[in-house]
Protein backbone atom coordinates (compact mmCIF):
# COMPACT_ATOMS: atom_id res chain seq x y z
CA UNK A 1 0.00 0.00 0.00
CA UNK A 2 1.29 3.35 -0.95
CA UNK A 3 1.75 5.63 2.00
CA UNK A 4 3.57 9.21 2.27
CA UNK A 5 7.09 9.61 1.39
CA UNK A 6 9.16 9.01 4.09
CA UNK A 7 10.38 12.53 5.28
CA UNK A 8 6.25 13.44 5.46
CA UNK A 9 5.63 10.10 7.47
CA UNK A 10 8.68 11.68 9.60
CA UNK A 11 7.47 15.44 9.97
CA UNK A 12 3.55 13.99 10.68
CA UNK A 13 5.47 11.40 13.67
CA UNK A 14 7.07 14.66 14.90
CA UNK A 15 3.78 16.67 14.70
CA UNK A 16 1.91 13.93 16.21
CA UNK A 17 3.83 13.76 18.94
CA UNK A 18 2.37 17.22 20.37
CA UNK A 19 0.00 17.90 22.86
CA UNK A 20 -3.63 18.22 21.59
CA UNK A 21 -2.39 17.44 18.34
CA UNK A 22 -4.07 13.94 16.71
CA UNK A 23 -3.27 12.28 13.21
CA UNK A 24 -5.54 14.29 11.29
CA UNK A 25 -4.23 17.49 12.24
CA UNK A 26 -0.37 16.41 11.77
CA UNK A 27 -1.30 15.63 8.72
CA UNK A 28 -2.79 19.00 7.99
CA UNK A 29 0.47 20.73 9.28
CA UNK A 30 3.13 18.70 7.79
CA UNK A 31 1.09 20.00 4.41
CA UNK A 32 1.39 23.05 5.43
CA UNK A 33 4.70 22.69 5.98
CA UNK A 34 5.28 21.06 2.63
CA UNK A 35 3.33 24.34 0.81
CA UNK A 36 5.21 26.70 3.12
CA UNK A 37 8.26 28.93 0.85
CA UNK A 38 11.64 27.15 1.55
CA UNK A 39 12.43 30.08 3.69
CA UNK A 40 9.41 30.39 6.08
CA UNK A 41 10.09 26.56 6.77
CA UNK A 42 13.50 26.75 7.41
CA UNK A 43 12.46 30.00 9.80
CA UNK A 44 10.13 27.69 11.77
CA UNK A 45 13.03 24.83 12.20
CA UNK A 46 15.47 27.51 13.33
CA UNK A 47 13.04 28.83 15.73
CA UNK A 48 12.54 25.30 16.94
CA UNK A 49 16.39 25.02 17.25
CA UNK A 50 16.70 28.02 18.96
CA UNK A 51 14.56 27.77 21.74
CA UNK A 52 16.64 24.31 22.68
CA UNK A 53 19.87 26.58 22.21
CA UNK A 54 19.47 29.67 23.61
CA UNK A 55 17.07 29.47 26.49
CA UNK A 56 17.68 28.48 29.82
CA UNK A 57 15.92 28.25 33.51
CA UNK A 58 17.16 31.12 35.78
CA UNK A 59 19.12 29.99 38.71
CA UNK A 60 17.58 31.90 40.63
CA UNK A 61 13.71 31.62 39.98
CA UNK A 62 13.56 29.11 37.34
CA UNK A 63 12.02 31.45 34.55
CA UNK A 64 12.65 30.51 31.70
CA UNK A 65 15.40 33.21 30.08
CA UNK A 66 18.24 33.87 27.70
CA UNK A 67 20.49 35.25 30.11
CA UNK A 68 20.88 33.72 33.84
CA UNK A 69 20.06 35.26 36.18
CA UNK A 70 16.73 36.69 34.62
CA UNK A 71 16.14 40.33 33.53
CA UNK A 72 13.87 40.60 36.80
CA UNK A 73 15.87 38.57 39.30
CA UNK A 74 18.74 40.80 37.81
CA UNK A 75 16.53 43.88 37.92
CA UNK A 76 17.79 46.03 41.15
CA UNK A 77 14.93 48.14 41.64
CA UNK A 78 12.64 44.74 42.01
CA UNK A 79 11.83 43.92 46.20
CA UNK A 80 14.05 41.06 46.44
CA UNK A 81 12.09 40.48 49.55
CA UNK A 82 9.17 39.39 48.49
CA UNK A 83 9.26 35.91 46.06
CA UNK A 84 5.53 35.73 43.81
CA UNK A 85 5.08 31.34 43.23
CA UNK A 86 3.87 30.70 40.43
CA UNK A 87 3.26 27.30 38.33
CA UNK A 88 4.39 28.51 34.65
CA UNK A 89 6.02 31.30 32.85
CA UNK A 90 3.18 32.52 31.76
CA UNK A 91 1.97 33.05 35.42
CA UNK A 92 4.77 35.43 35.48
CA UNK A 93 3.81 37.33 32.19
CA UNK A 94 0.40 37.47 33.54
CA UNK A 95 1.04 39.49 36.96
CA UNK A 96 3.81 41.84 35.15
CA UNK A 97 1.14 42.42 32.64
CA UNK A 98 -0.62 43.91 35.81
CA UNK A 99 1.93 46.00 36.84
CA UNK A 100 1.24 46.25 40.53
CA UNK A 101 3.76 43.46 41.57
CA UNK A 102 7.22 44.60 42.60
CA UNK A 103 9.38 41.87 44.06
CA UNK A 104 10.80 38.71 42.73
CA UNK A 105 9.30 35.23 41.37
CA UNK A 106 9.61 31.58 41.56
CA UNK A 107 8.67 29.69 38.76
CA UNK A 108 7.59 26.05 40.14
CA UNK A 109 7.31 24.98 36.30
CA UNK A 110 4.64 22.87 36.67
CA UNK A 111 2.19 21.39 39.43
CA UNK A 112 1.04 18.61 41.41
CA UNK A 113 -1.18 16.60 39.02
CA UNK A 114 -1.63 12.97 40.22
CA UNK A 115 -3.48 12.55 37.20
CA UNK A 116 -1.12 13.67 34.58
CA UNK A 117 1.83 11.98 36.55
CA UNK A 118 3.08 15.07 37.54
CA UNK A 119 4.07 14.75 41.49
CA UNK A 120 6.18 17.04 43.98
CA UNK A 121 9.77 15.89 41.98
CA UNK A 122 8.60 17.14 39.63
CA UNK A 123 8.79 21.25 41.02
CA UNK A 124 11.69 23.20 41.38
CA UNK A 125 10.81 23.82 45.39
CA UNK A 126 14.26 22.60 46.35
CA UNK A 127 15.59 26.17 44.62
CA UNK A 128 12.99 27.69 46.43
CA UNK A 129 13.81 26.54 50.00
CA UNK A 130 17.65 27.40 49.47
CA UNK A 131 16.72 30.99 48.57
CA UNK A 132 14.41 31.36 51.54
CA UNK A 133 16.93 29.83 54.11
CA UNK A 134 19.37 32.13 52.87
CA UNK A 135 17.31 34.47 55.00
CA UNK A 136 17.02 37.64 52.44
CA UNK A 137 13.07 36.55 52.20
CA UNK A 138 10.76 38.07 54.18
CA UNK A 139 7.37 36.73 52.14
CA UNK A 140 6.22 33.95 50.19
CA UNK A 141 3.26 34.54 48.23
CA UNK A 142 1.65 31.18 46.64
CA UNK A 143 0.24 32.48 43.42
CA UNK A 144 -0.28 29.07 41.96
CA UNK A 145 -4.00 28.71 40.19
CA UNK A 146 -7.15 28.34 42.63
CA UNK A 147 -7.98 24.99 41.37
CA UNK A 148 -7.55 21.40 42.97
CA UNK A 149 -3.80 21.11 41.55
CA UNK A 150 -3.33 24.15 42.08
CA UNK A 151 -4.31 24.27 46.11
CA UNK A 152 -2.13 21.03 46.40
CA UNK A 153 0.55 22.27 44.87
CA UNK A 154 0.48 25.39 47.30
CA UNK A 155 -0.05 23.55 50.34
CA UNK A 156 2.77 21.23 48.97
CA UNK A 157 4.71 24.19 49.20
CA UNK A 158 3.86 25.76 52.35
CA UNK A 159 4.60 22.82 54.11
CA UNK A 160 8.58 22.15 52.73
CA UNK A 161 9.15 26.05 54.03
CA UNK A 162 7.92 24.74 57.48
CA UNK A 163 9.94 25.51 59.94
CA UNK A 164 11.57 28.45 57.69
CA UNK A 165 11.05 31.65 59.79
CA UNK A 166 9.39 33.12 56.75
CA UNK A 167 5.88 34.72 56.11
CA UNK A 168 4.27 32.27 53.55
CA UNK A 169 0.68 33.83 52.12
CA UNK A 170 -2.04 32.52 49.55
CA UNK A 171 -3.76 34.52 46.75
CA UNK A 172 -7.00 35.49 48.04
CA UNK A 173 -9.98 33.56 45.98
CA UNK A 174 -13.49 35.54 46.05
CA UNK A 175 -15.59 37.01 43.37
CA UNK A 176 -14.04 38.39 40.35
CA UNK A 177 -14.02 42.12 40.09
CA UNK A 178 -17.06 43.12 37.31
CA UNK A 179 -19.03 39.48 37.76
CA UNK A 180 -22.65 39.74 39.91
CA UNK A 181 -23.36 37.26 42.57
CA UNK A 182 -26.00 35.96 40.91
CA UNK A 183 -24.33 34.40 38.07
CA UNK A 184 -21.06 33.69 39.96
CA UNK A 185 -21.37 29.52 41.04
CA UNK A 186 -21.42 28.16 44.92
CA UNK A 187 -17.59 27.27 44.93
CA UNK A 188 -16.78 30.82 44.25
CA UNK A 189 -19.64 32.25 46.29
CA UNK A 190 -18.17 29.83 49.11
CA UNK A 191 -14.52 31.16 48.76
CA UNK A 192 -16.52 34.50 48.51
CA UNK A 193 -17.82 34.03 51.74
CA UNK A 194 -15.09 32.29 53.48
CA UNK A 195 -12.46 35.01 53.13
CA UNK A 196 -14.43 37.83 53.99
CA UNK A 197 -12.42 40.64 55.51
CA UNK A 198 -13.43 42.99 58.14
CA UNK A 199 -14.79 46.34 56.83
CA UNK A 200 -12.26 49.13 58.15
CA UNK B 1 6.32 45.18 30.68
CA UNK B 2 7.88 41.27 30.58
CA UNK B 3 6.90 38.97 28.16
CA UNK B 4 8.67 35.73 26.88
CA UNK B 5 12.45 35.81 25.90
CA UNK B 6 12.91 36.36 22.12
CA UNK B 7 13.22 32.63 21.18
CA UNK B 8 10.48 31.66 22.49
CA UNK B 9 8.20 34.76 21.19
CA UNK B 10 9.87 33.80 17.77
CA UNK B 11 9.03 30.09 17.98
CA UNK B 12 5.33 30.91 19.19
CA UNK B 13 5.00 33.17 15.84
CA UNK B 14 5.91 30.46 13.14
CA UNK B 15 3.98 27.69 15.35
CA UNK B 16 0.92 30.55 15.34
CA UNK B 17 0.86 30.71 11.14
CA UNK B 18 -0.20 27.37 11.14
CA UNK B 19 -3.67 26.46 10.16
CA UNK B 20 -5.73 25.85 13.11
CA UNK B 21 -3.04 27.35 15.75
CA UNK B 22 -4.13 30.11 17.69
CA UNK B 23 -2.16 32.25 19.70
CA UNK B 24 -2.80 29.77 23.21
CA UNK B 25 -2.34 26.68 21.22
CA UNK B 26 0.97 28.17 20.05
CA UNK B 27 1.75 28.76 23.28
CA UNK B 28 1.27 25.71 24.44
CA UNK B 29 3.29 23.86 21.70
CA UNK B 30 6.19 26.17 22.24
CA UNK B 31 6.77 25.37 26.04
CA UNK B 32 6.33 21.67 24.94
CA UNK B 33 8.88 22.21 21.84
CA UNK B 34 10.93 23.71 25.10
CA UNK B 35 10.04 20.81 26.93
CA UNK B 36 11.45 18.37 24.88
CA UNK B 37 14.82 16.24 25.22
CA UNK B 38 17.16 18.56 23.09
CA UNK B 39 17.76 14.92 20.41
CA UNK B 40 13.51 15.39 20.30
CA UNK B 41 13.73 18.76 19.41
CA UNK B 42 16.24 18.05 16.85
CA UNK B 43 14.42 16.34 14.83
CA UNK B 44 11.24 18.17 14.60
CA UNK B 45 13.64 20.96 13.23
CA UNK B 46 15.12 18.47 11.31
CA UNK B 47 11.53 16.80 10.03
CA UNK B 48 10.79 20.21 8.50
CA UNK B 49 13.84 20.78 6.95
CA UNK B 50 13.33 17.61 5.25
CA UNK B 51 10.84 18.05 3.81
CA UNK B 52 11.07 20.80 2.62
CA UNK B 53 14.71 19.61 0.59
CA UNK B 54 13.54 16.02 -0.21
CA UNK B 55 10.21 16.14 -1.22
CA UNK B 56 9.04 17.29 -4.18
CA UNK B 57 6.09 17.15 -6.98
CA UNK B 58 5.85 14.13 -9.80
CA UNK B 59 6.73 15.86 -13.25
CA UNK B 60 3.97 13.26 -14.21
CA UNK B 61 1.33 13.28 -11.75
CA UNK B 62 2.39 16.07 -9.30
CA UNK B 63 1.97 13.82 -6.14
CA UNK B 64 4.30 14.54 -3.57
CA UNK B 65 7.40 12.21 -4.06
CA UNK B 66 10.96 11.71 -2.93
CA UNK B 67 11.98 10.60 -6.84
CA UNK B 68 10.72 11.94 -9.78
CA UNK B 69 8.87 10.52 -11.26
CA UNK B 70 6.89 8.90 -8.35
CA UNK B 71 6.37 5.14 -7.47
CA UNK B 72 3.16 5.30 -9.04
CA UNK B 73 3.93 6.48 -12.20
CA UNK B 74 7.17 4.84 -12.77
CA UNK B 75 5.33 1.30 -12.07
CA UNK B 76 5.14 -0.61 -14.96
CA UNK B 77 2.39 -3.00 -13.84
CA UNK B 78 -0.17 -0.02 -13.78
CA UNK B 79 -2.04 1.21 -16.29
CA UNK B 80 -1.48 4.13 -18.15
CA UNK B 81 -4.08 4.59 -20.43
CA UNK B 82 -6.77 5.23 -17.01
CA UNK B 83 -5.97 8.76 -14.85
CA UNK B 84 -7.73 9.29 -11.96
CA UNK B 85 -8.13 13.16 -10.83
CA UNK B 86 -7.55 14.07 -7.31
CA UNK B 87 -7.57 17.48 -5.28
CA UNK B 88 -4.61 15.75 -2.79
CA UNK B 89 -2.35 13.33 -2.11
CA UNK B 90 -4.04 11.84 0.24
CA UNK B 91 -6.92 10.89 -2.17
CA UNK B 92 -4.12 8.95 -3.33
CA UNK B 93 -3.83 7.05 -0.77
CA UNK B 94 -7.52 6.09 0.13
CA UNK B 95 -7.61 4.78 -3.31
CA UNK B 96 -5.00 2.89 -3.31
CA UNK B 97 -5.89 1.75 0.08
CA UNK B 98 -9.12 0.45 -1.52
CA UNK B 99 -7.08 -1.75 -4.13
CA UNK B 100 -9.11 -1.76 -6.73
CA UNK B 101 -7.43 0.66 -8.90
CA UNK B 102 -5.06 0.06 -10.86
CA UNK B 103 -4.31 3.13 -13.20
CA UNK B 104 -2.71 6.47 -12.36
CA UNK B 105 -2.46 9.61 -10.82
CA UNK B 106 -3.12 13.17 -11.31
CA UNK B 107 -3.09 15.48 -8.33
CA UNK B 108 -5.12 19.06 -8.78
CA UNK B 109 -2.89 19.99 -5.47
CA UNK B 110 -5.77 22.06 -4.55
CA UNK B 111 -9.62 22.65 -5.65
CA UNK B 112 -11.51 25.35 -6.59
CA UNK B 113 -12.31 27.31 -3.45
CA UNK B 114 -13.20 31.22 -4.44
CA UNK B 115 -14.16 31.17 -0.66
CA UNK B 116 -10.74 30.48 0.18
CA UNK B 117 -9.34 32.40 -2.42
CA UNK B 118 -8.10 29.53 -4.39
CA UNK B 119 -9.70 29.76 -8.51
CA UNK B 120 -8.27 27.62 -11.35
CA UNK B 121 -4.97 29.25 -11.46
CA UNK B 122 -4.02 27.32 -8.17
CA UNK B 123 -4.35 23.32 -9.91
CA UNK B 124 -1.96 21.48 -11.99
CA UNK B 125 -4.17 21.01 -15.21
CA UNK B 126 -1.68 22.04 -17.14
CA UNK B 127 0.21 19.03 -17.05
CA UNK B 128 -3.04 17.08 -17.20
CA UNK B 129 -3.63 18.96 -20.49
CA UNK B 130 -0.27 18.23 -21.45
CA UNK B 131 -0.51 14.66 -20.80
CA UNK B 132 -3.77 13.57 -22.21
CA UNK B 133 -2.62 15.73 -25.43
CA UNK B 134 0.12 13.76 -25.54
CA UNK B 135 -2.79 10.73 -26.92
CA UNK B 136 -1.72 7.70 -24.32
CA UNK B 137 -4.80 8.54 -22.36
CA UNK B 138 -7.86 6.43 -22.72
CA UNK B 139 -9.86 7.59 -19.79
CA UNK B 140 -9.90 10.32 -16.75
CA UNK B 141 -11.89 10.02 -13.61
CA UNK B 142 -12.72 12.95 -11.85
CA UNK B 143 -12.12 11.84 -8.44
CA UNK B 144 -12.54 15.28 -6.84
CA UNK B 145 -14.31 15.28 -3.56
CA UNK B 146 -18.45 15.01 -3.94
CA UNK B 147 -19.33 18.50 -2.49
CA UNK B 148 -19.88 22.26 -4.11
CA UNK B 149 -16.11 22.82 -4.38
CA UNK B 150 -15.16 19.51 -5.76
CA UNK B 151 -17.89 19.01 -8.57
CA UNK B 152 -16.84 23.17 -9.25
CA UNK B 153 -13.36 21.84 -10.08
CA UNK B 154 -14.34 18.33 -11.79
CA UNK B 155 -16.79 20.65 -13.81
CA UNK B 156 -13.62 22.80 -14.96
CA UNK B 157 -11.44 20.05 -15.31
CA UNK B 158 -13.43 18.56 -17.77
CA UNK B 159 -13.80 22.05 -19.38
CA UNK B 160 -10.47 21.74 -20.31
CA UNK B 161 -10.44 18.89 -21.60
CA UNK B 162 -13.16 19.67 -24.10
CA UNK B 163 -12.16 18.90 -27.85
CA UNK B 164 -9.47 16.64 -26.74
CA UNK B 165 -10.12 12.72 -27.95
CA UNK B 166 -10.56 11.06 -23.81
CA UNK B 167 -13.06 9.35 -21.93
CA UNK B 168 -14.19 12.14 -19.14
CA UNK B 169 -15.80 10.61 -16.14
CA UNK B 170 -16.93 11.52 -12.70
CA UNK B 171 -16.96 9.06 -9.64
CA UNK B 172 -20.49 8.13 -9.01
CA UNK B 173 -22.12 9.61 -6.32
CA UNK B 174 -25.28 8.48 -4.49
CA UNK B 175 -26.08 5.88 -1.22
CA UNK B 176 -22.63 4.94 1.09
CA UNK B 177 -22.70 1.40 1.30
CA UNK B 178 -23.75 0.29 4.46
CA UNK B 179 -25.93 3.33 5.56
CA UNK B 180 -29.70 2.66 5.64
CA UNK B 181 -32.22 4.72 3.14
CA UNK B 182 -34.23 6.25 6.87
CA UNK B 183 -30.91 8.12 7.99
CA UNK B 184 -29.14 9.37 4.59
CA UNK B 185 -29.92 13.04 4.16
CA UNK B 186 -32.33 14.43 0.95
CA UNK B 187 -28.72 15.27 -0.69
CA UNK B 188 -27.75 11.94 -0.93
CA UNK B 189 -31.35 10.44 -1.47
CA UNK B 190 -31.36 12.94 -4.21
CA UNK B 191 -28.44 11.76 -5.83
CA UNK B 192 -28.92 8.11 -5.38
CA UNK B 193 -31.90 8.83 -7.71
CA UNK B 194 -30.74 10.32 -10.13
CA UNK B 195 -27.32 8.57 -10.66
CA UNK B 196 -30.14 5.19 -10.93
CA UNK B 197 -28.83 2.37 -12.88
CA UNK B 198 -30.68 -0.07 -14.93
CA UNK B 199 -30.59 -3.59 -13.44
CA UNK B 200 -29.24 -5.62 -15.88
Amino acid sequence: MKVYPEPMVALMDELGKMPGVGKKTAERLAYYVFRLPTEEAMKLADAVREVKTRIRYCSICFNICETDPCELCSDARRDRKTVCVVEEPKDVIAIEKMGRYNGTYHVLMGRIAPLDGAGPEDLTTEGLVERVQRGDIEEVILATNPNMEGDATALYVAQTLEGIDVKVTRIARGIPAGSSIEYVNSAILADALVGRREVS
